[in-house]
């Protein structure tokens, strides 16, 4: 290739993280979209399409920081405020859940669309997600946890992600250890931080510089080893008998939640982690990631958020999950596509007994092209693989090729 | 409503021209949408999915000043380039064909997707349409032109708006005459604007302003009054009888799609008008609108674009349309919802044969909710018509209400 072709290719480059779909990727994405939809849909929830850009201060509510840097910002022509391109869809729909709807019954929302990335992020380093989720908002016991991560699991498997195993945490143990502790913001900011990552010297040092005492010091420093099977919650049930209320409630509620999915979904493995605090910033219970072996990030996630509402002037609890479409397909075992197979190339023309032919065929859903005069290519460049002729008595019938 | 009510009401008020689709109106988007897909299909028409941002440049290659107005400007915190939010989804498609599909063959393509208008439009003033289309690369004659208006017009009547008009031009008449006449850019341009709003003063002294002779002057003069039904297109071969064969030829074209498609359409209402040039600045042939009686504005538009993958290095004749989802929404006669109606109301639990018997009903297109422990409201709160209760012999039955 020459360097003017080079430059030219160059030229029509999309930008990094940022990617299209051509015919049958596409097909595939719009079949999976609505299985999808079709599943929520069975189990009660509603569609809702919250707008691709807001308010950056109504759409940066109750996410904090993560969240904006992550949002891309323009300004309104008209008022002169800056607005953002959602980065994540969750918070608008708590929005229409709380602001809008404002029901008293447990509401049932689910969504699916684009969202923008400043940044590329994750295994994908996608900038263009379609995210696609289900919220459950007006209750609060494990119950709806349990709904949530069952229609989580339940939707991988529609997208032929037949083996996920779960993560589960609760923010409410680190949460309730720190603040018993008497750490402040920072101090339980770095915390996490260290946590996150295991990183056992680091944890030891944050405790000396803020002098945090026994009992609570044990503790924290435990939690990163309460991690496996259901085994690391009885160890945990142990580490931290002398917790706060809030922190043994926690447990409780994990051990409530995890008992239900194995009676609903015996064959899921379920894996606990009390260092794993996934959106802490927001979350306030329950938090849990969808995995896959042999792909290195979570492909679906989620947890309990209930003060989202407040900020509305309705706080309501809430529960749910989000995934991306293209990683579902991405890691899928096969995914259907929504477009017909193959099809049946007509001849050209208008006598009406051809385009009732042509109309009925499409009609049963199948794909008919209607060859051009003096066009480039036969049936196979049409993907047909019959053709629609005229036979002895002039009827119109599709033969194969 | 007090005023702090009000500034908190206020506050999470959407940018004028952006809206969002609640339970039942985004179900009735999801329906047409999913109806309109699969006509496409049946057509011959592929699915692509263009990504929401590219780079600049790339958005707005041949399209011209129009769209860039309309375009909301990101930069790139990887590249520090600039990119935009697609205002317009056509040159996207049109970039898929010419640079990375680059068939010889006829190329039938189709989108829907959000685009972001940087200012309100049109008479919905809309911010965020959902714009869909179909676009035919690689043939040159009138029979792509009218394969893609009789599309238009079945998507139309799929979407439930039964009777619309059309409205049909063609940009190498003016085009024609005004280059025949000796204008020069900026006098073209000046004239085109005053012929769309036939304003015939000002195009009277614009043509003095030019010194543009007969026999031309007599001839752009008449564009305006060129129009109505068919006798318009009669009408115009009188007057534009000595012009160049450009011009001829652009009105022989328009007489070949409208006979085309009153053999196809035979009721569907033609009106030509060869002074309304929408989009001239990147069309190159027939240009048309579809209306609805009633409704101020277009609810579909299209024409031929043959120049635009020239760019692209691969130039391909192409023609095509557009609409807006919302739009067709809002103006039919009444739309289908992709989701089920009513539902049935379950009982908490994990046994076994509830689990089986709701997994049943769902599998069968039901919509079944499972109450929540101690949760407000009833089977009406959840939107359900129906119970699964236990009969006698302990079976798990659906029951009215």
């Amino acid at each position: 290739m020459s360097d003017s072709a080079f430059s030219k290719d160059n030229r029509w480059l999309l930008p990094e993280g940022v990617d299209e779909l051509l015919p049958g990727q596409a097909g595939q994405l719009e079949g999976l979209r609505r299985k999808l939809l079709d599943q929520f849909n069975s189990w009660g929830y509603e569609l809702v399409m919250p707008p691709f850009i807001e308010y950056l201060d109504s759409l940066l509510t109750g996410t904090g920081h993560d969240l904006d840097v992550q949002t891309f910002k323009l300004t309104d022509q008209l008022t002169g405020r800056l607005m953002g391109v959602r980065a994540d869809i969750t918070p608008q729909v708590a929005r229409i859940d709380a602001h809008r709807l404002r029901r008293e019954a447990p509401t049932r929302l689910c969504y699916i669309g684009s969202v923008l990335h400043a940044r590329p992020e994750g295994i994908s380093r996608s900038r263009n997600p379609v995210q696609l989720g289900a919220e459950l908002f007006g209750h609060a016991g494990v119950e709806s946890d349990i709904e949530i991560i069952s229609l989580a699991v339940s939707s991988l498997r529609t997208a032929g992600i037949s083996q996920p195993y779960l993560d589960l945490g609760h923010v409410g143990v680190f949460r309730g250890l720190a603040r018993a502790a008497g750490c402040d913001a920072a101090q339980e900011a770095a915390l996490l931080e260290a946590l996150q990552r295991k990183a056992v010297a680091e944890i030891d040092e944050l405790l000396d510089e803020a002098g945090i005492d026994q009992p609570w010091r044990r503790m924290l420093r435990a939690l990163p080893q309460l991690n496996g099977g259901v085994e690391a919650l009885d160890h945990a049930g142990e580490v931290l008998a002398e917790a706060p209320e809030s922190v043994r409630q926690a447990l409780r509620n994990l051990w409530g939640v995890a008992a239900g999915l194995e009676r609903r979904l015996p064959d899921l493995p379920l894996h606990f982690d009390l260092a794993e605090l996934r959106g802490y910033g927001y979350h306030t219970g329950i938090v849990f990631a969808a995995l896959v072996p042999g792909y290195g990030s979570e492909v679906a996630r989620g947890g309990r958020y209930d003060d989202i509402g407040r900020v509305f002037g309705n706080p309501r609890p809430a529960t749910g999950f989000s995934a991306d479409l293209r990683t579902l397909v991405q890691v899928s075992d096969g995914v259907p596509t929504a477009t017909a197979r193959g099809g049946i190339l007509a001849p050209w023309g208008d006598e009406p007994d051809l385009m009732r032919a042509i109309e009925a065929l499409r009609g049963e859903g199948e794909r008919v092209v209607q060859a051009l005069p003096g066009q480039q290519g036969g049936a196979s460049a049409q993907g047909c693989d019959r053709r629609l002729q005229q036979d002895d008595q002039g009827h119109w019938v599709t033969q194969p090729l």
